[in-house]
């Protein structure tokens, strides 16, 4: 096993996000769930965006956005997604590479176009999020380098990638070259319904030792160990896994590695504004933090500064100097 | 004359704004003019963008971020502006249509894309536009709807615009029928470069009457008199214009009606973030006062509210709700 050249390298959703602000009606006449994800197809992408009022453009993508916040922290960083051969395709591209982060998929020149999503801030700052998943559903195992991926220290996988067919089997494929490279793998549960749909395939990957790192907020760990009991769904899991993390919003998070568990108030904002990608945020505050070697309570305590960052304003990627913002704990 | 349908119809740029935050080396090692705009081609604009940081997409346009604030102050508004059938060109026209302004101009179908305008925004808040101008420059005569020119108690034109033949020679229509009709015609200087190229053309509109209330700046309106006195440059131009308008950055502005000049100071902002927009927002609270019959003053004060808003964030586009920071001001 030689010394791993990058310190992630990860698979999501190429997407572009289209932020706007709307109220609670809005949410209620278009029958959306606030605070979730719901894939829309080309015509319900189509009448939601004609719905929204004016919007602003940012560059998003769960896994995409851990990464900008992980190149923020001076990680070497791949992603790897599916755009096509279109403006917002080349939007994303542009700016994952401005971040340092390494994207070399190669671009799609037919199929649907790159996907979007479509995120409402409603006052409370909460976000409801409508994904077109276009190019970045029909990502292939071809794709894949998987040199590359056996060359970094940690393979990071995004559930909501789990979905469509060809990404799954690219992921499966991915983590077989990391596991057999010796590297540890990190993954997303992403959101309930990816829980809904492939909860079997991820309690088999836990159950199979696929999975290093699980990341999870209170409501995906119990949904996938079918309970409303956060403890006994940790108490079902973690045994598994080298390291279990669950973000619970406001209260902080939890991490529990070999058996032991460490914990983390939230970090405090002055003004919630968009919460879209606080678990992003916080899953790269945490992963800077482990590939430093730092100890748990230091990668939960970097992972909330970097969630307060990114929920202090619109848009899931981070503003601010993040290095500046965790100091003396990157040393 | 028939009563006006419209309070203001447009016509500018169909832009979409690509926003990142740069240091004065960025501006300085691409040889660009701080604060300044220029024109650039595609391969100009490839170059720059891909040395661009991770930015933001906004809606944009001189004309039609005039139009976004003067509909969020009540207005009656319609855009004219070239897009084309691309993700660029359904992102400007949501966001116009989402703003409640009528925007009714045939889409291209072929041609250049949907243009765009690289901004970047140093740390002293000053905006220095790159503006591939792409499917805008092509706007034709044909375009026009002279009905709905007619039927507008102003008719707004962008100086940015009367480069490019096509959109100059649909300008040129758009003026004679609105004056037919009996109506006003408001123009925007928008920046040096146009005065160097068009000076001739603007100081004859002016002199045979076809414009009623021009808009600059300090440095615009003396360019265009050829001095640098702003105080010889007013008086030049003040006896042939119904309204003079001269915005003098964080001076406030000075406005010349029939001889007689009543002046604002600037709104005080807490931080100037971005001073994108300021003169299209000054010109809108100027204007959505002017059409309900306001006194010079109070048109004055409310332009200086408008810019003050626009210039507390990123974007050229009101972010704030404009009728309750004008308050009283409306009635």
């Amino acid at each position: 096993m030689s010394e791993p050249i990058l310190d992630i390298v990860a698979i999501g959703n190429a997407i572009v996000d289209v932020i706007s602000q709307e109220d609670d009606a809005f949410i209620a006449s278009h029958a959306l769930t606030k605070g979730g994800m719901q894939l829309v197809d080309t015509e319900q992408a189509e009448l939601l965006y004609s719905a929204m009022s004016s919007g602003l453009e940012i560059s998003g993508g769960s896994a995409a956005n851990t990464l900008a916040g992980m190149a923020a922290l001076g990680c070497s960083c791949a992603f790897i997604g599916q755009v096509r051969d279109d403006q917002l395709g080349d939007i994303f591209a542009h700016d994952i590479r401005a971040l340092g982060i390494s994207f070399e998929t190669a671009v799609a020149t037919d199929g649907p176009p790159t996907a979007r999503c479509l995120i409402m801030v409603t006052p409370d700052a909460q976000r409801t999020m409508n994904t077109f998943l276009g190019a970045s559903q029909f990502l292939p195992p071809s794709a894949l380098d998987l040199d590359m991926i056996r060359s970094a220290r940690i393979l990071y996988l995004e559930g909501y990638l789990w979905d469509p067919e060809q990404p799954r089997a690219a992921m499966r494929s991915a983590i077989a070259a990391a596991r057999e490279a010796g590297r540890e793998v990190a993954f997303t549960l992403s959101d309930a319904f990816v829980i809904a749909r492939h909860g079997d395939d991820f309690r088999a990957l836990i159950e199979e030792g696929q999975i290093d790192i699980l990341f999870s907020n209170e409501s995906e760990i119990t949904a996938l160990a079918g309970t409303n009991d956060v403890e006994k769904a940790i108490a079902t899991f973690a045994p598994r896994l080298r390291t279990l993390v669950v973000t619970r919003s406001e209260k902080g998070a939890i991490a529990i590695r070999d058996g032991e568990r460490h914990t983390v108030t939230a970090a405090p904002v002055e003004k919630v504004l968009d919460t879209t990608g606080a678990g992003d945020l916080f899953t790269a505050g945490f992963l800077a933090g482990y590939v430093r070697g730092k100890a748990p309570t230091q990668c939960l305590e970097m992972g909330a500064l970097c969630a307060a960052e990114v929920i202090s304003h619109y848009g899931a990627r981070p503003e601010k100097d993040l290095k500046g913002l965790l100091g003396g704990l990157l040393d």
